[in-house]
């Protein structure tokens, strides 16, 4: 539920932004034709390609789309559901010794919790158990940062390849001056379209998208850190009542209730 | 008092802002209505949150009116009444030994102080102790922060919005050039207000809020880390005066005096 | 008499700064009575003090001008005076052992070294007394860095006032196109004012005085930490030569002269 | 081959960029000669390397062309070749003992893998063979950071190169008013040529060359990590199961399975 | 001969710079002469050295041309003959004892040196002289790069002076309009003379200059890390092997070479 209404909060958001962009300017009484310039479009678009290529390699400039349809679905944080689990498993090796776990183990779906205790199982030191964890997180989290940064890239080429764009626009104006002023004006205007576009692009999609991405970083991490947290507790084989103390810490207040009303029964 | 003083700094700080440049625009001869703009503030309102909706989700939407509200109320910082509350338990607890306090931790009302003196009481070891509380800090500080990060998103799409509301109003203008000459100083004096509302707002409400929360998670931070000292010190058993030591240094020069005061007594 | 030097700076830096830039205006011809514009210094200085207010508290807007002031005395960094303190305290402690030093300590002026070597005396343990002494150095220094940041946080706002104060000017003087040229021009100079009031506070005022601040605390981190360095000598009861090497890397070349002079006295 | 698809990506993106802007604005009807201009480029060119010749030294202008044919190949990142090898030795070296590797030593042709194992064979202490190795890769990719630098202080000196350049093509403009509106215009035209070199060239190949240089770094200290890591593990004759997973997290999911599929045969 | 080379590319980097801009300049057909303007470098540079002022003393207004002039000399960096250097106080250390470097200690030019290793002499603890060293390291980089820092606020001040003076020439000019146009379009132009002077000077002189102060407070701390390095080896009594391993990652590869063809001489 709550990732279905986060599912579509970048369609939402485009379409309050680019919505509401366009009703004031109808409001205003322009109309909607005069805004659009394929030239500009082109500039913009392929500026910012072309930017991007360079930046870093060909395959990049297709990562995108896809980014931008993986930042739909919301990236799950640290759960109750997940809290719950690791607790279970502290019990569980506490009382029938780490080895019971071997089974379970490779049935898990996460990563991260799979390793870990497969790591515990095999009777790690602690010290290199959180070594090995925390260089998977970082590299992991690092890789994911260089997507979201991807967006931030875009979303600082865009404006100057708007301000390209309207110069060039500008450029071409003032070499026929002295003509009729009304087809002038509209020239200046069609120059102004890119300017429109780049910074609509930016501020709309590329820097919100990236944001959204590093929100989600920080979800990620979030969540392997409280794996980490719990893989290593388990493996000290400390007390359930210590391990939940150490787990809440990650989960909101409502989902605290949430786990004491499971643990409870 | 000084939550008093803090409640209305908000309202008074816009009061002072926006009556300022109302009152400087009328000294200069201007008509308050030459300033309202329908279109402008449905671009820029409209812009940002579908800006801020892509960048996080539709709730996030929804929470800084309601962030707004508990930026009114100061957050309270190290106290001496804290200060006085963790030495009158330092005390207790050398006196008449940890498990002394064990009837008075869950009456706490602040969460980290309750949960650290239980830890305390349940005889956790000092650096599971400290780590644990540092971790709990450490992810309400982060959230706190995010919450400031929204508003500072705001601020920095608001003042875009207002230059695309602005450029959007100029193609407007530029497109019927050649007409009667007042009018079209008036559409652009209009295209103009997009920009004053992109920046007031940025630099009168959004950046300023976001400042405050800001502020506001030092005091946290800073109140905290008072508890995390405290608790320690408490648990290794650490002599009034050292603690009172440690302690001192979180609170201003008048406050020590009122904690020597009390202490005197 | 460095101190004198300094005391002046502030406010021989303003009369550099403004008087040149009135002089370039007047030797091209300008008159200084078209400079003034009480309008914009409304619109500046309300919607500055506005920002200012929301950003923390009503306080904060009455802050400034005593940081002003004591801006204008130089912030004592480590001297040889200081310098020199520390190795007596340390060849005395070395001599007559530590609590020799017990009657000096109440009467020292700085509050860190005093607390420091009243830690040392009470027989504290190495690796607290560091812990405390840093801590307190970190929260003084913080509150030393929010003060400056308070400069640039109304260094940020204050252009952008004036680019408000601008543009509510060029509103009201395109509301009234095709009247006198003449009167049009000097209403259009009217609205500059605004940001040059805007950009010539920030930069002549609230950054300088910012910048200044920060080389303060600096100075006083500096001098702190001296301080620290020599009572954790003091403590370990290392001999002279050692504490002699050690401190006077915090010295200038000239200063460690000065030193070398009073100790082969 | 991705070093071929890659080899390709600096010259494709400016292709892309370029032709892109150029395609905007001859669909625009413009005539590319329009854009040409000979005293712009004279300025931007000799602006931001006189700009950077100050910087750095004579030699620092030499080397941006080398620079970006370096940044042509890929930067080899961690590869499954290179995890495989460490695989081997890490069971060679627990199988036979690390004397064993002395003589594939120095036929490696990495320079860190090789003085790497050389300082194992040779018994250094497992602290210092860590410390060397960082210290080596940090001054590494210091040096390689300061040429990505270099760039991006090109791409920060260029576009103000730029609007010098459009200033002084303003002040011949606004010296000669009053002429023929066509040259008037022609000539205002010329004069944001500066602003468009200036812009175009830093985000088209100053930041973009400068991203991929910072890109590359980071693939390169990835890769010298992973032979750290693994160089450790050798030394410290840990499993090969514990040294594959402490090496996997360096590499992509389809990377891990081409391992174990080698692994397994 | 190095030296030499980077003597003058202060000058010869201003010389590329100012010399490029006029030559674009005078092709494009404007005189020289019309972008001399008294005012306006008046403005700019009372503005500057007022705000500079004001941030700190008036001594830091005297010593960017010192600062000037020593950034003219290239800082040493670390050099095979230091390393060399190094390489025989290591292995006469090692073979005679370190007593042995008693005598060779104060001849020594470097202060980092000469005080590293009488501290070695005198038998100080490992952990105290990295302690000693790092600290004093810190302190004087501390130094170098608040100088270099005063060049980038001078960088940061002097184009909003130039905006400053442009608007206010603009006053100027806008209180006298409907005139003769030619001579409102000089006076416009001299009124951007106060922005290109703004700018250029930020971008070829205060900007560069203070880039180039802070390559050499890279290679400062380069050379003292390097001597750091050294001198716990020679403490150590580490095999020159390892002394030599350690040091060379310091060296660029041709000078690694001189180092070996010295060595096995």
């Amino acid at each position: 539920m709550a990732r279905r209404g986060s599912d579509i909060s970048t369609a939402l958001g485009l379409l309050i932004g680019v919505g509401g962009l366009l009703a004031g300017f109808t409001i205003d009484g322009g109309g909607i034709l005069a805004l659009i310039g394929i030239p500009a479009l082109i500039i913009i678009l392929s500026g910012t390609i072309g930017a991007l290529t360079v930046s870093s390699s060909i395959r990049a400039v297709l990562r995108p789309p896809r980014l931008i349809m993986q930042s739909l679905p919301r990236q799950a944080g640290p759960s109750p559901q997940l809290a719950q689990q690791l607790l279970e498993f502290a019990e569980k090796a506490r009382r029938d010794g780490i080895l019971s776990l071997e089974d379970t183990v490779e049935d898990l779906e996460d990563d991260m919790l799979r390793k870990g205790l497969r790591l515990v199982v095999d009777g790690t030191e602690s010290e290199i158990l959180v070594e090995v964890l925390e260089s998977d997180l970082a590299i992991q989290e690092q890789k994911k940062m260089d997507d979201a940064g991807l967006f931030e890239t875009a979303g600082g080429f865009s404006p100057t390849m708007g301000i390209i764009g309207t110069v060039m626009g500008l450029v071409l104006v003032l070499g026929r001056l002295g003509g009729d002023i009304n087809e002038l004006g509209r020239a200046v205007a069609t120059a102004f379209i890119a300017t429109l576009y780049g910074i609509g692009l930016a501020n709309l999609l590329w820097l919100p998208v990236g944001n959204k991405l590093k929100l989600q970083v920080k979800q990620f991490r979030m969540q392997k850190q409280l794996i980490i947290v719990g893989v290593r507790s388990i493996q000290q084989g400390e007390s359930p009542a210590l391990v939940k103390e150490k787990i809440e810490g990650f989960l909101e207040e409502r989902e605290k209730k949430e786990l004491d009303a499971n643990r409870t029964e």
